[in-house]
């Protein structure tokens, strides 16, 4: 996939998608329905494979491929004390994704999924956003293109997660940007800042709004301004896979507001999303609420590293393995539903 | 485990329980303390970890044998048509179950759990708990003996279901005998009966809480009035996996309702339980809440079977991984928490 040359060609792209498979989905349906027990009883177990065949166009749809992409990325606006971790920690946590001994890495294992880890200059922090805009239009679409790139056309799903010392103050401020509210309705406690540096970053936040007040009605310019190397990436990869229909798991906070700005040019561009779960970060619900993204896991996890939306493809291996492996009302000779009134 | 001889030696087991290991769950506390990740951010996957290991008394923690335990049992309140589906169909599930056909089949084989169906005396459904008591002393006993013996020594978890035509008007009986509030407080929709079904629920819920008003007082006498052979199986099952310390998992309405009786007669009998998750079915949510247990998920699935307590033990098998497979701060070489604020 190529890169877009300006903020306009990538607004224009989201506005041209190709259609889900709708014809996938009802096969999905028509199956359930045969299937040895009450209709409707696996609950949202049924909604996730109609959802892997609406995008995927496959009946039934595979999760022999999965991949997991963690984007990295360092942000200025750490020089306002937002983070209870220095920023060293980003390149330090690269290196311990390598070596394999974060979260995620466990969590990928036992999901059996692909980890992939794309540091995104992390000796390039972009610009204090309190100063000036985070990163200008041509660093903003590398780091598109770099999320675009990552995402395999072989993929059946793609799952989008993080790591970025600051970040959770960048999500803030998109969310504040794109929703109104301001630094006090969007800010959390991040990785952990006391209630000094939960004040700090609020109000960084409100300063950084009132900074960039003139872009905020331009959704990928807010993503520009206030975002971060590692948003932008996973706008791009969750572009990049609406473009080839495949689904994708969104993480925490940090990843449902790096695609929020998607959202609102066109709401159609993160339907093939769903969220993991809802993290323990302050605004991750609202904004959920916002996006009518329903979570899949409710767990306190606050963690980032795509660790939520990990811990959710196992409910979707857990779908797959009853909708493909379970037997017919026919096949089993059990009897169905209304054959004890049949009057 | 031998039986018991009356309600009276059973409830009298209730009272003298083994102590958990705390210094267990502190070995858990103090490892995730130095991982990889700010203190807590794993949420209640670290509080999973520290679960097992309060019950299994080990450091770390293990789920090499988890058994899945779903107990049968046929309900002659069917004859008031309370179910949407005719009560051969019990028969047939366990025939289903045995030929690796249905939902629970493929969630265990995903989760790597070992599955065992125990039907109780198919053949002889419990009597119409309108017109008398469910089983007598002796028949109960009998039941909850077979419960108790299936929980092996060896397991590492135990996670607990049921399959019943039926079973649900027992459940809500149960939980309203204990609980108070009637056949329209408890009473749902079970496999799926329409409006006038769930009508006759509430009525027959209520003339057996009439019929059998002189044992309320009594949860033994109340588990053996409205249950059903697998209702007290599941309850002999908790108690046996309670006085060997190993961890349980329940299941939804059916399994929570089965188990209330203990924690009537002792909070502390069900304390090593936790609620897989919660189901659509109407009284799961309001029962979890009275018993103060915290489901884990809640993915609107009521198909009973144990099929909700195997997706959670994903989210175990998750939560292990990550405490026993992660780096340490020391070893990873990142920096901890406020080396960002020093002074």
């Amino acid at each position: 996939m190529t890169g877009f040359a300006s903020l306009a060609e990538l607004s224009e792209a989201c506005l041209h998608l190709p259609h889900a498979h709708p014809g996938a989905a009802e096969r999905v349906a028509s199956r359930e329905a045969t299937l040895t027990k009450p209709p409707g009883s696996l609950g949202r177990l049924e909604e996730l494979v109609a959802w892997l065949a609406l995008w995927q166009g496959r009946h039934p749809p595979r999760l022999e491929r999965v991949d997991i992409l963690v984007f990295a990325g360092n942000h200025g606006v750490t020089a306002q004390g937002v983070s209870a971790y220095p920023a060293e920690v980003t390149a330090q946590m690269v290196a311990n994704f390598s070596a394999g001994g974060a979260a995620i890495n466990q969590l990928a294992r036992t999901a059996n999924a692909n980890l992939r880890v794309i540091a995104l200059a992390l000796d390039e922090p972009t610009a204090d956003f309190t100063q000036a805009p985070a990163m200008d239009e041509a660093a903003f679409l590398a780091a598109v293109a770099t999320g675009a790139d990552a995402v395999s056309p072989d993929a059946d799903l793609v799952c989008l997660g993080e790591m970025g010392i600051g970040n959770t103050t960048a999500a803030a401020a998109i969310a504040a940007a794109l929703f109104g509210g301001g630094g006090a309705h969007w800010a959390g406690r991040g990785t952990g800042v006391d209630h000094a540096g939960l004040v700090r970053k609020q109000a960084v936040i409100d300063r950084a709004l009132a900074r960039h007040a003139a872009v905020l009605d331009d959704p990928l310019m807010i993503a520009a301004a206030l975002g971060g190397r590692e948003l932008a990436a996973i706008l791009g990869a969750t572009l990049a896979a609406r473009r080839r229909c495949i689904p994708v798991l969104l993480d925490g906070f940090v990843s449902t507001a790096a695609v929020a700005p998607l959202a609102r040019l066109n709401a159609d561009a993160i339907r093939h999303a769903l969220a993991g779960h809802v993290s323990a970060e302050a605004g991750h619900r609202q904004l959920l609420e916002a996006l009518a993204l329903v979570p899949l896991l409710d767990l306190k996890m606050r963690l980032g590293e795509c660790s939520g939306a990990a811990v959710a493809i196992l409910l979707l291996r857990a779908a797959l393995a009853c909708h493909t492996g379970m037997a017919t009302f026919a096949e089993a000779q059990v009897s169905n539903k209304d054959a004890a009134h049949p009057n």
